[in-house]
C-alpha cells in the first residue's frame, strides 16, 4: 500500500456514515477493502449498469462483476470531454436496449467525470432509478461522489444541464487509490484541503502531520461535505462553501488548465486569492509544496475575468465569494466583478 | 364560447387549490380569463423562456409575450414527435445562448406535450429552474399540468426519459377551449371521466347532467389529481390508479391509433375492458355516447400482448392493473400476462 513512504495508513479503518436527507438519507461506507464485498450496501439481486470510464483497470471492473449476477457493462472514453449530451443519450440508449426497469440500478465507478455523468443517466432514466457511487479518485472520494449534484457540460459551460439525484449509496474503498499516482493524490487532497480551511481546523492540522494519514483525511472530509449537504442539499445557500477557490480556480483551469494544470491544482492556486490573513497564508503554502503543487502561472488578467463572467453566467453584477481569515472559518462576500479584478491585480501571494 | 350547446360555463369560477408537497408545494390557479393576468401567480420579473409549439395560436403567445418585459420564446413543431433528445438539447442549448441563469423561469403553454418537454429541459437545465405551466387543452389541464411527470420519448418508448419537477404554479384558463374542437375536448373529458370512475363518483354524475359543465368537470378532476399526487408523489403505490385504461389503451394507441384515434379515445376503449360491473358499463357506455367516442376497432391479440410488454419494460411477469366495480372506487390487481390475453379475448363488451 505505502507507495510513498510518507502517507500513512491507520490500522484497517471501516466506518459507516449516514447522510441525512429525510427519505433521500444514504449511507456512506469507507473501508478498505470495501469492494471486495459490495453486498454490504447495495442491492445486486437485480439487474445493474456497471458505468465507467475506459482508463478505470479491468481488474476493478472485473471485482464488481463477478459480484453482481445479472449486470452488463457500459464503458465511454476517459476525461471531461465525455460529459456530453450525445455519450448521456448513448447511455440511456444502452440502458433502455438491455431492459433495465424501475427497479434496477446503476452502480459508477471512476471518478467525477464518471459520477456526474452515470448519475445523470440513473437521475433520468425512468425518472430515476437506484444509483450507487464507488468513487475510485481521492477527489471525488472526498467530495464529488457526495451530495447528489450530477450533471453534463455543454460545449465550455460545465455542468449547465443535470440534476440534484442522491444515490442510494456511496462506497469508499481507500485501497483503490493505490492504482493512482502521486499527483493525482495530491490533486484530490487540494479539496480536503479547501474543507478544512473552510469547516474544520482539525482537518488542516492533519495536513501538518510527519505523515499523511489518508483514511483520516477522508474520512474528515466527508464528515464536513456531509454537514454542508445535510443543511443545504439543493445548493441555496450554505453550499456555496464548498466553491472555496473555484471562481478563480475555474477560470485558470479554462485559460491554463488544458494539459498543464488539474482541477485541483487550479482550487488551491485560486484559494489563495483569498485566504485573508497572512499567517494561515504561510502555512497554507507550505503544505501545498509539501504537496508539490505549481506555483500560479502568469495570467492575462482580461482573460481570466471573462471565463469569470462567462462561468458565473448570473445577470447579476455581483458574485458570491468564499473568504477565509482563520482556518476552520469562512466569510460569504458578494463581490463586484470589479473588486475581483481588483484582487487579480493585487495578485495570489500578496497580503 | 359556448360554441357546443350542450356545454355549460358557470357563471365565473375563480378558485385556487394548493398541491401540498411540503417545499415543494404550488398553487393551480383555475379561471376564466386568467391568462390576461399571470402576475397573480408567475413572478415575471425576470428573464421568461415562453416555450410552446408551433399549433398554439400566436395571440395566445402574445398575451403572455405583453406581460413579461423580459422574455424569448422558443416553439417546436407540434405533436409527440417532438418529445425527443434532439429538440431536448436544442432548447436547452438556447436557453444557454440567451443567458438563462438559475433564478430565471419557463413558461410553457400548449398541451401535454409541451408540458412534458418544457418541464424536462426546465428540470435540468442548471439542474432545475423554476417551470410554470399553462396548459391548452382540457386533456392538459385536468391531468397531465398537475403532478411534475416531465419526459421525453426514445423511440417506441414514451415518457422513458425525464424528471419529478413539480411546476411552481399552474394557470388553467378554460376560455382557451375555445379554441379547440369537439373532439379534442371529448377526448380531455376522458381522463376526467376516469378520475371520477376511480375516485369521484359525483364527478362521474356530472356527465351525467344535461350540459356539461365544463369548469366544474377541470376542477373536480383537479382535486382528485392533486389528492393522488400528494400522496403519492413519485408513483410508488396510489397513483397507478391513474393508469386506469392505460395498459390496453396505450397498446390500441400504438397499435393502431396512429392518424386513426386520440389518447383519450384509446383510455376510454382501454376502460372497457376493467369496468367489472355490468350496469356501470352500461352507464359509461351511454357517456361515451354522449362523447361521441368511437368504438373498438377489431384487434390482434398478438399485437397487443407486444405492446403491452414491451410498454411495461418489466421484468416481473405481472401488471398492476386497476379494476373499478363501482363508480368512485377501485381495485389494484397484479395479472399475469396470461390473465390479460384472456380479458382481450373476453373482449371489451362482454362482462
Amino acid at each position: 500500500m505505502n507507495r510513498f513512504s510518507w502517507y500513512h495508513y491507520s490500522e484497517v479503518l471501516i466506518m459507516q456514515m449516514i447522510v441525512n436527507l429525510k427519505d433521500k438519507s444514504y449511507p456512506i461506507l469507507i473501508e478498505q477493502g470495501a469492494i471486495l464485498d459490495i453486498k454490504k450496501i447495495i442491492d445486486t439481486d437485480r439487474k445493474i449498469a456497471i458505468i465507467s470510464d475506459e482508463q478505470v483497470p479491468e481488474y476493478l471492473i472485473g471485482i464488481i462483476k463477478s459480484q453482481c449476477p445479472n449486470h452488463f457493462v457500459l464503458r465511454f472514453p476517459q476525461g471531461e470531454t465525455s460529459k456530453n449530451f450525445q455519450q448521456y443519450e448513448e447511455l440511456l440508449r444502452k440502458c433502455i436496449e438491455h431492459d433495465m426497469t424501475r427497479k434496477d440500478a446503476i452502480v459508477a465507478i471512476g471518478g467525477g467525470v464518471t459520477g456526474d455523468l452515470a448519475g445523470f443517466v440513473a437521475a433520468s432514466y425512468m425518472r430515476g432509478i437506484d444509483f450507487y457511487n464507488i468513487p475510485t479518485t481521492l477527489l471525488a472520494q472526498v467530495d464529488s461522489s457526495v451530495g447528489g449534484k450530477v450533471a453534463i457540460d455543454v460545449d465550455s459551460y460545465k455542468n449547465i444541464i443535470g440534476a440534484f439525484h442522491q444515490p442510494k449509496a456511496v462506497l469508499i474503498d481507500p485501497n483503490i487509490l493505490s492504482t493512482l499516482s502521486r499527483r493525482q493524490i495530491h490533486n484530490g487532497l487540494v479539496e480536503s484541503l479547501k474543507m478544512g480551511l473552510t469547516c474544520d481546523v482539525q482537518l488542516v492540522e492533519l495536513f501538518e502531520q510527519d505523515t499523511l494519514d489518508i483514511p483520516q483525511i477522508i474520512e474528515r472530509s466527508i464528515n464536513v461535505k456531509r454537514q454542508v449537504v445535510e443543511q443545504d442539499e439543493k445548493e441555496s445557500g450554505l453550499r456555496k462553501i464548498l466553491n472555496f477557490g473555484h471562481t478563480i480556480g475555474h477560470a485558470i483551469e479554462g485559460a491554463y488548465g488544458l494539459d498543464s494544470y488539474l482541477h485541483g491544482e487550479c482550487v488551491a492556486m485560486g484559494m489563495l486569492f483569498f485566504i485573508e490573513d497572512q499567517p494561515l497564508k504561510e502555512r497554507v503554502l507550505s503544505i501545498y509544496k509539501r504537496l508539490d503543487l505549481p506555483k500560479v502561472p502568469d495570467y492575462d488578467i482580461d482573460i481570466l475575468m471573462s471565463y469569470i463572467q462567462h462561468d458565473k453566467k448570473s445577470s447579476a453584477q455581483t458574485v458570491s465569494i468564499v473568504k477565509v481569515r482563520q482556518a476552520g472559518t469562512f466569510e460569504i462576500e458578494e463581490m463586484t466583478y470589479e473588486q475581483i479584478r481588483n484582487v487579480l491585480e493585487r495578485g495570489p501571494y500578496e497580503k
